[in-house]
């Protein structure tokens, strides 16, 4: 019989941003339920935490090593079926390698960790334990998306010759990691984020987003990498040249200093035949070009849509569907996923259409080839 | 100590459309839980509906009238708080008079009920239970359609002259009702819609954002009330002129003929030094129009916002928030208020912000209105 | 063998603002061009003004009259073709009878003229002469205007239901013409502009385009009409319900207090299976709906377009073509069918596409009705 | 006395493309007029392309060595005061040359010629010659760009990080050049159009843009160039990293096989304090953005704009000026400029502004670097 898969969080406390992300993504659907937590390696912080959000102090705990050892001591249908991961970058692989080990399916967010080593180790840790993985590159969530990249399979755009990516943000246009934004600190610190700034941050995201809708991958590339605010260790701001395995050419960016810019992660993929327009800050249109003819503006819910885009959509037309509603499809997705393994009952492929750790490897690997060619002065750098 | 809200459900049962709605918007700030439901008047689909969400089958119930007597006999710790009732509009009344004579609170989908007399005694009804009463108007939950309230109090246009407001839908622009579509057919049946059909259904909501935004109220109507497709027996295009108490004019209009058109809620508001727009399709823009000066484009999470509209807002800016998260607003207000009286705890007035009773009243008021203006060949009409 | 049509200009001296576009529009496709003018009631201004157009000065009138009466003694490889009229309403009838009764053909700003007497006998002038009288009514120049049309004949929305047009402007929201603006102080003066303040001056054009488009006529009329700043004399603020002869029903809007609007004219009209949008301020976009499909976006000079539309068209798709353009539309039809005349050669009937007298006598009987029905407590007036 | 300046163009006779744009852009302001022509190196097309135009066919010329002889020997009032050549590359430099030598002023179609040597010739000569020599890079004829450079310089966003240029179209998408489509036949042969390809027809533009808003110079280029359609010669897909002269960082694009892009012109420029956005295609509308404030839409027409912008603008504000008007304005103040000369009056310096030679000059060495670099295995090749 199936049941409400449980969740346990690791990071997220009081003052934390993606951490509430997450509990909203995976309440949202009535799939899955927090049952515990580790939510900040202040112990006191943790509890006052877990009270805020009305968990069972006794399954507030100190530290995720507590966490995941008391958990497992658990009777079966009362511990947490998966630990969610909403640490700093630093704080991946820890909890995701100790949760892996000990029988739990994780949930992490992006990118996958610190540094390749890790992602490596955490491949084969998944592989070895047959785990379930979800990786909350959330973008590839939205309806829109998974109808792009539907439309390139079949071949409704023809062969792509033509990919633009780019994520912009403003928000660290001034040195707001000198002051206390926890946010900022972290993310410009290359003790905790790892080697990419803007690159990991948000670079991941749109390298995620042009190889998932493309289904291709990028094989090449050409970097430019700045720091751009005066002190800061990390690049905020980075241009990138792209080839594609099928020979296709195009541009990544990734800026944090782009004054004025919200959130504004969009793609542009132009075929033989066709191009397709995404932007994430209008999420439920997707912009279909059509050589001489008139451009046609596909909206979620509206007409013949693939199945895995209707399967990502909860609402009629013109309701909007925000980045909420896209970060649980993630969650939806892990947590049919996880009660197909525990019922034992058969999956519908569709709750397979999430990123696993898998794609946070290629993630890895992109942020350091795009580092190493920063510093190159020969053009191509082949991924 | 505070702890989540107890959630009923009535109505809302497997291939209705509002109840997940009302469920997801529900769960999205993890303030409240459903405990229980009464989600079909067939007693077997409420236990399938039970089981698809996973509640304890010894509080699924076969009528609504069972489960306010099964669960005012339960412990006060485990009992229901509150009654969501998502059933078609002639079933509003009953479970909501039911409810708040056995001491539950009571959130109601829109309209409030069949007619104007159900309206006024559930005025009165909770008005003497001193009952919490919320009613899911849920487009001004959005932030920035509060913001836009707050700049018209606090006369950053100054003295409006001049409304527009227009809920523009396309989907009956056939005969839907005529196939077994569930949403359609009763809301076109006037036994089970009341006098107003797509008036109701959507005029509703444009006459509650008007009124909720300018702060005024609508005095006289003029309608031309049409029924477009064939054989339908309750209006399905409607455009009337409106007075305001403060002499301001303008328009409302309500249609589900406009072929094409998705969820199509717009207001613009005019007052003597600037302008406001909104749409609903485009949520997070606010539209602030100076007279010769450029327009500004405020943003949910973009600067110095009102604190009713950051009240409202979950997520950072460029991060799309939709339709749920507008109506978890409702239900996020809703909570915090049960919350504070339990708990006998001092509210924050910013949790007093969601339609309630008496702006249900008002909307009923208006249908009636509309409709008498519609077969009077006398101008204006008085509210 | 053709030759370029030469224009004498009325009013249009110096201050003036549609004279100059006039100018523009006429010299565009190099079709035409300015030989003579009475810039001016005021003979020194008129002087002045023609000096500044580099003018031959003896061809510089003193008034309309001794320019029809000189230029009418010139042999004929020499004298002016047609007289354009750009002085205020109240200045239209007098010099169109007399460049009528001269033979001289007309091209004269909208509306046709300041009473429904003047319009009538203007009618009859113009047949009994069997002249070419263009009246500018620019709006259905734009090359979408033109398809969007050619779509409704063409039955690609099927029957039209309903359709919605505004004009929306907001430079008259104070009281403009107490300062010395010219422009505003004649719009708003009745003995100048006539019954109709924007009602006359942009509501015509709306009334325009919605017949145009939909090859309808409005047959009935409910009207809101206001004047929203004290003391003014003219309606600055029009709602009026609409009938169609086809049973449609739809809402016209003219308004000049839209604060923050700068010249907003829009039309959405839906049909049976699909509806068109267009916006004179993204004029060429041509916005079309249908059912249960993906919107598609038609644009100047992309794809198939009706031949029409393509003759309206000077530049390929992607640059920008603007008011002065459409405007230029009824110009190069104008000097077209003058051309014909004269050379007795055989006219393309796409050149017929150009508003006449008789579209200005429609919009004179549409002012007086709507202004009947503003002041009447009848719902509906007919036409 | 001042009097309307007599132009003589080279090219642009039956079935081109840009000498029809070229004659409404010189006619639009009723400053210039055309009075001869050698529209074709055939003579007998060149009379056709004559009549066509009205013109006196003594005055159409078989070829441009005629008409600058022919011409040279009227009489000062008769004679044309200038030649516009809108030839394809390779056919600039000739009657530019020759034009200039024969003390006519020249206004030029981009790109300046065919290759550095040219361009550096063609510089001095009109610096000896001091003649006026305008080069058409219509695109910052636009009032909002205008605006742009102005809130650039004026330090709006301060100091400049980062721009993004692209130029994006699809009407090369397929070989276009295999048929007989002219325009495209030549654009694609490198013995007309020089090294560069897209880069030469529209990347030239884009540079123009880029520098002419910042006020910046591009130092540094690291560019992929490709060639998608099979079989073609020159690039059709160019993607460039740049570097500019005070550190800011960039991109340009310039595509022709962006299939379903019309003619996608558009730029963000980033400042320490906020952005602007512009796009050719919506080209009366400059986004300018700030951090953490609303976004401004400047719009052409609205409010205090800088005396250029208000200079570039015809219209009131929502008359939407388009591609003819802002090629328009270069004509209008090389027209001014020429004028001044002749009559020997004061110019207002806000004639001065338009491309010149010398903007044609950096084009032509910007076009040539960045080819350079695409076969270049250095990444960064200095301007």
């Amino acid at each position: 019989m199936s049941r409400k898969i449980r969740m346990g969080m690791i990071g997220g406390g009081r003052g934390a941003f993606i951490g509430a992300v997450h509990r909203m993504a995976a309440a949202l659907d009535g799939e899955m339920e927090l049952v515990c937590g580790a939510f900040s390696s202040n112990p006191e912080r943790s509890k006052l935490s877990g009270a805020d959000l009305y968990l069972d102090p006794n399954r507030v705990y100190g530290s995720y090593q507590e966490m995941i050892d008391q958990e497992r001591k658990m009777p079966e249908d009362i511990r947490m079926d998966f630990v969610t991961i909403v640490t700093p970058n630093h704080l991946h692989f820890g909890p995701s390698k100790l949760a892996l080990e000990n029988g739990f399916h994780v949930v992490c967010d992006k990118p996958l960790c610190f540094d390749l080593a890790q992602a490596n180790e955490l491949v084969k840790l998944v592989e070895n334990n047959n785990s379930i993985f979800g990786l909350t590159y959330n973008y590839t969530g939205y309806p829109m998306v998974k109808q792009a990249r539907q439309m390139v399979l079949q071949n409704e755009i023809g062969k792509i010759r033509r990919v633009v990516v780019s994520y912009s943000q403003g928000w660290l246009s001034t040195a707001l990691e000198k002051t206390d934004q926890k946010q900022a600190s972290w993310r410009t610190d290359p003790t905790k984020a790892g080697v990419g700034g803007a690159l990991g941050d948000i670079g991941t995201h749109a390298h995620n987003l042009a190889e998932y809708i493309t289904s291709l991958e990028i094989t090449k590339v050409c970097a430019d990498i700045n720091k751009v605010v005066e002190g800061r260790q990390l690049d905020d701001d980075v241009n990138v040249l792209l080839k594609f395995n099928n020979g296709a050419s195009g541009t990544l960016t990734a800026t944090q200093v782009a004054a004025g810019d919200e959130n504004d992660l969009s793609i542009k993929i132009y075929g033989e035949t066709g191009g397709l327009e995404w932007n994430q800050m209008q999420p439920n249109t997707l912009i279909v070009k059509k050589l001489d003819k008139p451009t046609h503006y596909y909206r979620t819910g509206v007409g013949d849509l693939y199945p895995c885009t209707v399967a990502a959509t909860r609402l009629p037309a013109g309701h909007p569907e925000g980045y909420l509603e896209a970060f649980a499809n993630v969650y939806k997705n892990v947590a049919k996923c996880i009660q197909a393994k525990i019922s034992k009952q058969e999956l519908d492929p569709l709750h397979l259409d999430f990123p696993t750790v898998h794609d946070g490897l290629r993630g890895m690997q992109f942020v350091h080839k795009v580092i190493e060619s920063g510093s190159s002065e020969k053009k191509w750098i082949q991924l």
